[in-house]
């Protein structure tokens, strides 16, 4: 690991006792929604089910040009036919990579990344190296997410830290090691790993990395209010495969936004 | 998809009306085990979760050596250090391939496996394209297989259906085209996909694929009485994490085995 790396992995480690549980600064790179129509350009309408079929990427892909979602994510052998059925629209195709588990070598998930860009991936979602992570091998951890970076140039990449999995310390110091690898945001969930996104995590992802990177929620946001919630606590993007519930959905009374 | 091919899914899926559902013939390796010990060489040894550390990837490659277990059966980036523990013993180490969802590219899954093998693997667990299988993409399912078997030679191939996904047509024309492109075994589950291996599976894959190819069950494989229903049923290959606590199991009584 680079010496100012180690430093970096250090310095994140003794701030933890000290750091401060008070509210989260928030990254606003727009207002907030005041409808749920107004949600859609945080989503990235999600389908990354095993048995997806090719009807339901279409699918997928027609939602989200009419609901003006800002992307589709899918995995890497749908990424074609979703960058084919977006073409003309404003919809960005998202590739996931080392999905959902994160354990593949940093080689594997390179390629895997570049052959997502070859296809027209234009955002990469890739899965931390969990297991390196809670091996206190961060090395492997900085290795990894940096040679995804590197082979989606100069697209940039998500890393999935799958919160449900780790302690705050650990999820501080992937934020770290995402920031230092040049990871474009950090986002919680896989949505396969037992555990979805939660505000506390959103809130503590957002103070991490402040307001260079991004913070994406995902797993378990399911309607307009949950959504509201995951921006409120400091995401800029959202997850989700109901989508399309989310922005014809109605935020609850009274809630002032 | 070749001719012979095309005929040979037509054939199958003509052949699913008449399917006997008679006892199917087993073809056995070995003698089935009298006693818990017995079980230890049909069996993979199996560490898969995201959050495997080193220190578990070690005691599991030691356990198997001990226990004298067939495999273990890891995450590509676990590969190398599990080739390192294994040296000198008869276990071989097994790599899984576009793992859990088999939704990765062709490409990316044989540059997976390629990797792998370079890293000390020497048999490959693959997951089949369930989604272009549910598409009727034949085409797709066979040459993903294909692509995998090429970048694996010499070592052989299995192909992880997720029978829990699929119904019993499109478990059958998977075998069909798992034994097609050059697989050496069909295998039921991940265990990541919200189901096991069932005696009626293990039972249907044998008939399918006949003595040609193995059958590995796994997936919810947690005791010496599950291993020989397996066994029994038709499988000479047995997946699970729970090994040590089989082989040092005891078998129900008077089970004549």
């Amino acid at each position: 690991m680079p010496e100012d790396l180690q430093h970096l992995v250090e310095l994140v480690a003794e701030r933890i006792r000290a750091f401060p549980a008070a509210a989260a600064p928030r990254r606003v790179q727009r207002p907030l929604p005041t409808n749920p129509r107004e949600i859609a350009p945080f989503i990235d309408h999600t389908l990354l089910r095993a048995d997806a079929t090719a009807a339901e990427v279409e699918t997928l892909c027609a939602e989200a040009a009419r609901h003006g979602f800002a992307t589709v994510c899918v995995n890497g052998s749908q990424v074609e036919r979703a960058a084919r059925a977006l073409a003309g629209s404003e919809v960005k195709p998202i590739a996931v990579v080392g999905f959902p588990l994160g354990a593949m070598t940093p080689e594997a998930k390179a390629f895997e990344t570049a052959d997502a860009v070859r296809r027209g991936a234009r955002e990469i979602d890739m899965v931390v190296h969990v297991g390196a992570l809670k091996s206190r091998d961060y090395a492997t951890v900085h290795r990894d997410i940096a040679a995804v970076v590197a082979a989606a140039r100069p697209w940039p990449v998500k890393v999935i830290l799958e919160t449900s999995l780790l302690d705050d310390e650990q999820k501080l110091l992937a934020c770290a090691l995402s920031k230092a690898a040049g990871a474009a945001f950090v986002k919680t969930s896989t949505g396969f790993g037992g555990g979805g996104a939660t505000e506390a995590d959103v809130a503590l992802l957002r103070r991490a990395v402040g307001d260079d990177l991004g913070v994406k929620a995902s797993g378990g946001v399911r309607t307009a209010e949950d959504a509201m919630r995951m921006l409120r606590a400091g995401a800029d993007r959202i997850g989700a495969s109901a989508s399309v519930a989310i922005v014809e959905g109605t935020l609850p009374e009274g809630g002032g936004y």
